[in-house]
This record gives C-alpha cells, sequence and structure tokens, in this order.
C-alpha cells in the first residue's frame, strides 16, 4: 500500500468496470443494520466504471490522484483530493480515473433499502476521450 | 490546511466537545434526500467529544492522527490511519484525539430518519485519562 492511501488495496474487480478497479468493502452493511454501504475504490489510470445508477444516491470523496465524475448528456467534472460529489437518487453517472493517473475514492451509498445499484452498459472509449480531452492536455 | 489532510478545516465546534475541534459538513443534506450526513472531524491534542449516540448507528473512517473510540463500559479502542469504527444504533459512546497527537476522522451517519444524535455529558477527566493512559505511555 502505498503511504499516500488511506486503506488497504481490496479485490479486484471483474464486472462494471472497464480497466483495472480495486475495491474495499469498510462497511458492507451485510446485515442492513444501516441502510448504507461503504467503500474505498481504486481505479488504475485509464480505468472507470459502467454507466449506473442508485436508487438511494451516493457519494463520492476524493482522497488520491486525478479522476473524472460524469452525469449523462452533462460535462465531465475533474476530480481531485478533497472534492466531495453528491449524486442523487436515479441520476446516471459514471466516475472514474484520468487517462494517466489513477485515483481513489471512498464511496457511500445512502438508502440502501430503496434497492440495489443499476448497471446500464460500459462507458466505451469515444465517450471516455470526449469526455476527458478537454482536461487532459 | 495541512498538506497531509484531506477537507479544509471546518468550524469550530462550541458544544458537546472538551477542547477544541473543527467540523466540516460534506454532505449536511438539509432537504433529507439521503437520510445521511458527512462530515470530518478535526479534533486537536486531548480533544473528545461528549458521551452520546445515534439511533441510526455511525461509522468513522480515520485519516490522520491518533484517536481514541470507547463504547461506555469498555477499553478504549486506540485509532489510527486507515481505521473504520461502525457503531450500531443507540450505542453511547464517544471519540476523540490521543493526549499528545491531533486526529481526523470522516464521519457518516446513516438512517437520519431515526432520529438525531443524543448527548449525554461530557467526558471527563478522569474517563478521558484513564481511557488513554494503557496505551500513551
Amino acid at each position: 500500500m502505498a503511504n499516500n492511501q488511506i486503506f488497504a488495496k481490496g479485490v479486484k474487480m471483474d464486472a462494471h468496470f472497464s480497466g483495472t478497479a480495486f475495491v474495499n468493502f469498510l462497511i458492507p452493511d451485510m446485515n442492513r443494520v444501516y441502510n448504507c454501504q461503504v467503500y474505498d475504490v481504486l481505479f488504475e489510470a485509464g480505468c472507470r466504471n459502467d454507466w449506473h445508477s442508485h436508487p438511494g444516491g451516493q457519494f463520492l470523496l476524493c482522497t488520491h490522484g486525478i479522476g473524472y465524475y460524469q452525469e449523462k448528456g452533462k460535462s465531465a467534472r475533474r476530480l481531485t483530493k478533497g472534492d466531495v460529489v453528491e449524486i442523487p437518487p436515479d441520476v446516471v453517472h459514471w466516475h472514474g480515473a484520468a487517462p494517466d493517473s489513477a485515483f481513489s475514492h471512498i464511496g457511500i451509498s445512502p438508502n440502501t433499502q430503496k434497492g440495489p445499484v443499476e448497471w446500464l452498459g460500459e462507458v466505451n472509449d469515444d465517450e471516455y476521450f470526449n469526455a476527458t480531452k478537454a482536461q487532459t492536455k
């Protein structure tokens, strides 16, 4: 674990990501005591997750590197350490690393009693290139 | 803001803390969209909050320095960067810095629809000394 990471590297994801990502479930809430899950995600450079939405919304707390967040139909937002992203329920979006930098964020899924994440297909190379090109020159 | 802090220093607290603490509300959830609040807390050395409990539970993600967490009637747990504390609903507890080190954690309050934090009186000097003495020699 690099010294600038807070949490241990998690498990390598095998679905719903383009590229290599690791997820460490900090609060899995398997017994649904809290209606809330907390996890740390490390995206390697160029990695992003698929388009998706959460019935209960989601928060991202950016802790390391450079990343992007994009809502469907909007310009992407560039993210660095200390940025906070508030994602309302059912808003279709993706998040991930910059093409040339790894990226870590803590993710928080509140209101999980409203249902699980809905995955909506990959962010293809054109979409990713267009989202990140203006800010990575 | 020190380089090893993730978030900007928040507002100085004037109640429910012994000592000096700053809270930055990252997700205040004023409109109760998420039933979840997220905040960053910086405790100066020796500072701790009052005994309290949360009807919906609470999570702490430790990011900097050395701190302690104690549940009523139990030994205190020493905390450092990367530690995660899961606090079940209605468990009476306090958290704060070590006597000789500042401490920062992200706090997450899920299930806020179940009600607000209940404050239960200060952690007095004897309680704090006894909780932290064994591990600060």
